[in-house]
């Protein structure tokens, strides 16, 4: 069977993201004032062939875990879907 | 009231993704051959401060296209609510 897996790798929240302020601040610029707070991550799709639903996430959490996600740094989540 | 925005941003499907394809390649040297077709893009968090859901739907519509979106080669979707 074949699985679309839909992560989600964002910076920790104790972590500083230069590249997130630097665009919130652009926002205040092009006059956006009511955005804030903008903090930007990676979303990644892949598809997993698996026998079934349990044994794609384990190879999506193996993927996320060796490759997707520096865990010093990052947090990930995903979904899984059958396609 | 504030708003929530959980944003992906991502390689059109017509348009070559290199990192993906890098990584897609990674997966295999890993040991990984269960995964394949690695698309990768952006996921943004942001918050909006407006009085409805609908206003906040229209500022970050107008944040993705004016900023952190390139329309020519990246789509996006969002969801948003209320915090």
């Amino acid at each position: 069977m074949n699985f679309l897996a839909e992560i989600d790798v964002m910076p920790l929240k104790e972590i500083l993201d230069p590249q997130g302020k630097a665009v919130t601040g652009s926002m205040k610029n092009l006059g956006l004032t009511e955005i804030s707070n903008v903090r930007i991550g990676k979303h990644i799709t892949l598809e997993v062939d698996a026998p079934d639903e349990e044994a794609a996430r384990q190879k999506v959490d193996e993927a996320c875990k060796k490759l997707l996600a520096n865990l010093i740094m990052e947090s990930y989540d995903f979904e899984i879907k059958a396609i």
